[in-house]
């Protein structure tokens, strides 16, 4: 029985897509809402490879939660790290304090997952958070550099040799920047290398790229990427990651020397199913009702890549900013109805607006429905979307500047090696 | 004796104004030239402060230096860490590799100096490079997020007490940014606290605020730092830095509870002088003959922060940028000189151009010879000038729209506090 003399108390775990919209959803609603996070700022992961490949800089994809909600004077925001939740008393547990509930949203989110192989995190990173961009830039960068003073021929080739693992649309993305930044950024800035023998290398386990698209938008992005110069390599599984490269199976296994490697195959969800003892599928999705709760913890929702859902058709929905929004947006207006004493609103159902992956530096594949679009009108679309996206007028026109200028120029903006806390 | 048959080897170490304006003096000379430096990039060190506090990304100020020399086909960048100068075999030992020499310009600038007290380094981070900046950045922004949700009154107090140990160009500017974000930009960010209840204190050992300036602009910035809510105590010294804040002496010495700590206060020159065994002031400076090089070793020259130089009048050269780059550039010329056996140029005589100090967002004081400005004026002035002397396109135009926006909206483009390797 909830307190009539107090406001329910609804705690959100996470700010990424889902967990805004969630807060968005309860800004009328009598209730205090308290938004934790780990990190002070929401990242913009669509374009994080964008960071990673040193076109933009981690502000420019990242805006401080506070900023966010600021005028939403029932939000109250908690940059702490949740240790746990005690269902029966209903409390999360968090690195600085506990945070009593009376209805729950778990939107944490999703990391890369290495398919029960996490010693080869430190040899491949992912790229989840503005930390493993700046990592995996530190990285690439710092791989010219090296191999413009080594001596060694063989330990050079290695230097120069970049692969990505994973034909999704983060693997195509980094798979494209990188080989544009080698052929084209970097160069006429070294003496003893050229850049341009530099060798990318995009492995894909599968029989195409892009697996959510069509085929022949799949085919293209392959013909696209090879254009450019980028090895594609698929039904390619990889056996082991080290400190030197990467082993192969499948058809000819064989061995990659290679000293930056990116991870961008599979994701696993964040440890929220433990935190409550509920039951998930094997990527460690929390299990949920159709309006998003948990079986049995009616106070409980999981939205965005931490909830298992099925759309219509009973395909799994895709682990997309846009279905995370649509699900946080759903269950905050589920807890708001709760609240006021309204009727539940009808199950989840999953609208499909459909995918985009760029290509390199004017090159997309886009799929709406029946709308599909490649090559430069693909970028621009893409380009376009992405801005409109982008949190904060700020953020919307230094993007959009670093990219007029990128295309123009060929240059990026943020090529920093990071030292020490960088 | 240089053996004909191949080109003068020239080794400039540090790509700060200095080490930049000498390879750039010697871009038509016959010698090759290894431009060493520890970092990939140029840092831009007098807008460092607006990285350390939120207003700036570290790309903004930063610039590859491969891209700043692309074009200048007869320097080679080595992207490594001197350990050592052999100069019987006139060598640079480096992390990577070894660089015979010929001519060897030592342009490694300063560092912050704790007047022999290195431990109180972890508590007070000096502003050098972006890893400074990016660390104070993120003690001070997360010092508000942890007073958001501590419960102790006497530590939130602490958390939310700034200090700046010097009352300099660099301790002037931190401390008004400090007092402006905390009173302005977070004003509306927290539920608990109130920012503005924030205490900024700027501590100066001497008798007054910017010393190098005329007294009555002293005077105006220390009112207007008042003004912004800035406590400026003079005739401070600091007798301890600890993990809980400052001790103080001087008149009424006494204790500082404070979270953050900047350090703002002495700088110390680089290891070079102990590299070469030369003569050193106390600051480390190495002592240098007319033409800037080092006596009894004429191929070798020092300039900027690493050089102790005096100007017509028998005062010290200042250690700031335009004074780093006029001896860059003249030993550039004095290396050309004597490669093509020309005639020595005169002795380096130093052209103070004046200085400039920035007081929040929209006061400054400035002196340029007879030419004096303060309030919003000086600040135009100072945003133009800092603007002009920026490297590459992008950064000023970048930096100009941050400026703007910040100047209209109060707000702050890059609140990200880092975790892990950001």
């Amino acid at each position: 029985m909830l307190d009539p003399s107090r406001r329910p108390q609804v705690v959100i775990v996470g700010a990424g897509f889902g967990g805004l919209q969630a807060a968005k959803a309860l800004a009328n609603a009598p209730v205090d809402i308290a938004l934790v996070d780990t990190y002070n700022h929401h990242c913009f992961q669509p374009l994080l490879y964008q960071v990673a490949t040193a076109a933009l800089s981690p502000a420019d994809v990242a805006w401080p939660i506070r900023a966010i909600v600021r005028t939403q004077k029932n939000v109250r925001v908690i940059m702490a790290r949740v240790t746990g939740v005690d269902v029966q008393a209903r409390r999360v547990h968090t690195s600085e304090i506990d945070l009593p509930y009376d209805y729950l949203v778990l939107a944490t989110g999703s990391t890369h997952s290495y398919f029960g192989h996490d010693d080869w995190a430190p040899f491949a990173p992912g790229l989840k958070h503005i930390a493993d961009a700046t990592e995996i830039r530190r990285r690439f960068l710092l791989a010219f550099e090296r191999a413009e003073v080594v001596e060694d021929e063989a330990e050079r080739a290695r230097l120069l040799t970049f692969v990505v693992v994973g034909g999704g649309a983060t693997g195509v993305e980094m798979a494209g920047a990188i080989a544009e930044v080698a052929r084209r950024t970097l160069r006429h800035d070294f003496r003893r290398i050229d850049p341009r023998t530099s060798r990318t290398i995009l492995l894909e386990a599968g029989p195409r790229l892009l697996p959510s698209f069509p085929k022949h938008l799949s085919d293209y992005a392959m013909r696209s990427l090879q254009k450019m110069g980028v090895e594609v390599e698929l039904n390619r599984t990889v056996t082991g990651c080290d400190a030197h490269g990467v082993s192969l199976g499948g058809d000819g296994g064989n061995r990659i020397e290679a000293a930056t490697v990116v991870w961008a195959a599979g994701v696993v969800a964040s440890a929220a199913a433990l935190w409550i003892g509920a039951e998930h599928d094997r990527a460690g999705r929390v299990k949920v009702n159709a309006d998003l709760t948990v079986s049995g913890r009616p106070e409980i929702f999981a939205v965005g890549d931490t909830a298992s859902v099925l759309d219509r058709d009973g395909r799994p929905v895709p682990g997309i900013a846009p279905a995370a929004k649509q699900m946080g947006s759903y269950a905050g207006k589920a807890i708001a109805a709760r609240v006021l004493g309204q009727p539940a609103p009808a199950p989840f159902a999953y609208r499909h607006l459909g995918e985009l992956a760029t290509i390199g530096r004017k090159s997309a594949v886009v799929k709406l429905g029946f709308f599909q679009l490649t090559g430069f009108l693909g970028w621009l679309f893409w380009s376009a979307i992405h801005i409109y996206f982008l949190i904060g007028l700020r953020n919307r026109f230094v993007v959009a500047i670093n990219w007029l200028w990128s295309y123009v120029t060929f240059q990026r903006g943020a090529r920093l090696i990071g030292v020490a806390r960088q």
